[in-house]
């Protein structure tokens, strides 16, 4: 595993611009994570210019929260786009399981794409693997069997292993510890609080913090890029979580508070922070 | 009026999921809203997929902003299958009587939809009633003669009173004084301050609150709940506004503060703070 | 120059009543500064709806970003509206020259509709003036070559001042310089911060503040209530990142204190605060 690079650094000094096609609902808040770990964003989903706009970019998040069907199309164009020119495509299958024609489309764009990365949780990575039933996702959340806890994390590697090999990509399978495979190796980040799902766009932010550090890496398939990726943000939600408790403060605050920190993070403090695992 | 469940801890129970049909404008605040309260939001306007999102949640919002014509048949898919489920559906016509586009959509939905509550100012809702003149709406808020004051209060109750009577429905009709009918019983609540009207979104987060509330509720048709919700974030907003004024911050640190009050509130501190009054 | 009423008082005044066809990324931002301003927004996008929406507002926002095909007839119905009401109307042709799409929708706004104001920066208005190749902007961001610096400031305000002759309008050409110039008489701001580059909005939320203040100006095609906007948000930028470092905080805490500051801001602070230029 390389891991000689400065992850942060490098991001803040080539400032990788990232094309995100994702959701209404927080692209504010995906936006300003990239600017914060020192990335740029490029939000455009009209099918007439997705691929376009994919080519002066160095990454791409695909991202199915509200999607739309004529959306589709501007996926699969831009990520055949992103894939000619060698950049890395996160893929979160938001809501995968939570309808028949979302579960649809997210396996219409991962079959279609070469996707580099998928972010999700269990629920929505089992439906995507075409191993939940419909409904199994309450909605966005993780359903409560599919939580990842000490008992069943065997289990979740084995799955987020197979599932990582059997399709050739890396996964980042979230939850209260996260799984990282390629098929091969496979790590755990610790990092990260409870508070996070208290508020929406967690998921959503990491899809592109993990894009931004994937195309800042001097490594293709960098999978200790995600690790780095996933622990910064659990990271910065501890701090973020400190922060709040100690102001009294409540949700709203720890978005702002989580995504200051991502502003105010640098390599060393990465490192002493972050909680990981190698399987 | 059964008032002795203790509201909070029951969403943060159960946990409501609320499908949100609503606008790209305030959607992450509304978001944000729900988990504060405890619930958990899903956001889908799809209209291939919005009755299948509904049918895996609790409640359902359907809010007019940024209406677009071809969400119209998703909100009514949408609604029709909550209101088979028996769940809540609140109903905020954002904006009628600024266009007639939107007038008329307002009242489709309306017609349409077997909604439970209608959340909205005295222009929108005279326009959803077919009482206001086109252009009477100042945008998304209230005219200027249809403002709540005490002066107009009788007349405002008897009208609320009577469009809730008339359709069989719940009304959050708000200003500076909330007014909350179904028609036999009325409420009102005079918590809240007027810098709620500084931000955007007070109304489209009361709107998700509503929903919530009403979810988690045991009763059916609860109009206590909607008061309650109502007098959360009028509370809220108050402590809001203290610590604004305290800090000598504005007004976007208003908004954060009122979603971080709600994300702290339990059933204790709300029956302390609620100002409400039944007429 | 006409510079002796209170802007600020003016807008707080008349709460000028704002129509924004606008990004989903940044909506939610720009409705809170025009807010904060004392305005007030509304959003509306739908192609049936947007000519009605504009007729009963007193200024236009068209902001490029997230286009979609279908909205640009929204936005020259609107457009056409607006100049028939003498309202000003503020074109921002986000991200021109990152697609060819785009760059030919942002001509064909900027032909059909007759604007007060471009406002954007130097890449965005140079490939607006047929002047950029494809790909010289990156992405939203202006390209480095295109960056003002008091090197090429007298040639970038040769420039502005010959595209707003040439067009007849007001151009806002915003940089670590901003240029305003209708032609006749160029300013100069130098308020503001490179941290406004560190959040998504900047822009956008400018676009909202340019159009709130000539909408409660007292005069028609006021340039100096364009200078008077850009520096009151480069004013708040300076305030907001005096108080983030103050605060240890990052860069979402900033953009809560830019808006706040906005929000607190009136005339005297302005006129102290405000560093323009005459050219």
């Amino acid at each position: 595993m390389k891991t000689e690079y400065e992850i942060i650094d490098e991001i803040r000094r080539k400032r990788p611009l990232i094309h995100c096609i994702t959701n209404y609902v927080t692209a504010n808040d995906v936006a300003n994570m990239i600017l914060a770990a020192g990335g740029s964003p490029a939000m455009a989903d009209g099918a007439k210019e997705a691929a376009d706009v994919t080519s002066i970019c160095s990454g791409l998040v695909l991202n199915m929260g509200t999607l739309k069907e004529e959306t589709i199309p501007a996926m699969i164009d831009a990520g055949n786009m992103a894939a000619a020119q060698g950049h890395p495509i996160v893929f979160d299958p938001v809501g995968a399981g939570a309808s028949g024609f979302r579960t649809a489309a997210c396996r219409r764009v991962f079959e279609e794409v070469p996707v580099s990365l998928v972010r999700g949780n269990v629920s929505e990575i089992k439906a995507l693997a075409g191993m939940g039933n419909l409904g199994s996702t309450q909605g966005v959340d993780v359903s409560g069997k599919d939580r990842v806890t000490e008992e069943n994390l065997e289990e979740n590697i084995t799955f987020a292993k197979e599932f990582a090999k059997k399709y050739g990509i890396m996964v980042l399978m979230t939850g209260s510890i996260d799984i990282i495979s390629d098929g091969e190796k496979t790590f755990l980040v610790r990092n990260g609080t409870p508070m996070m799902a208290r508020i929406t766009g967690a998921g959503c932010m990491l899809d592109g913090l993990a894009a931004v550090f994937l195309a800042a890496s001097p490594y293709k398939k960098d999978l200790f890029a995600v690790v780095l990726a996933a622990a910064a943000e659990g990271y910065c939600g501890e701090k973020a979580e400190q922060k709040v408790r100690k102001m009294g403060a409540g949700t709203a605050s720890f978005r702002t508070y989580l995504i200051d920190s991502v502003s105010l993070l640098d390599d060393k403090e990465l490192k002493e922070g972050m909680n990981i695992e190698v399987c």
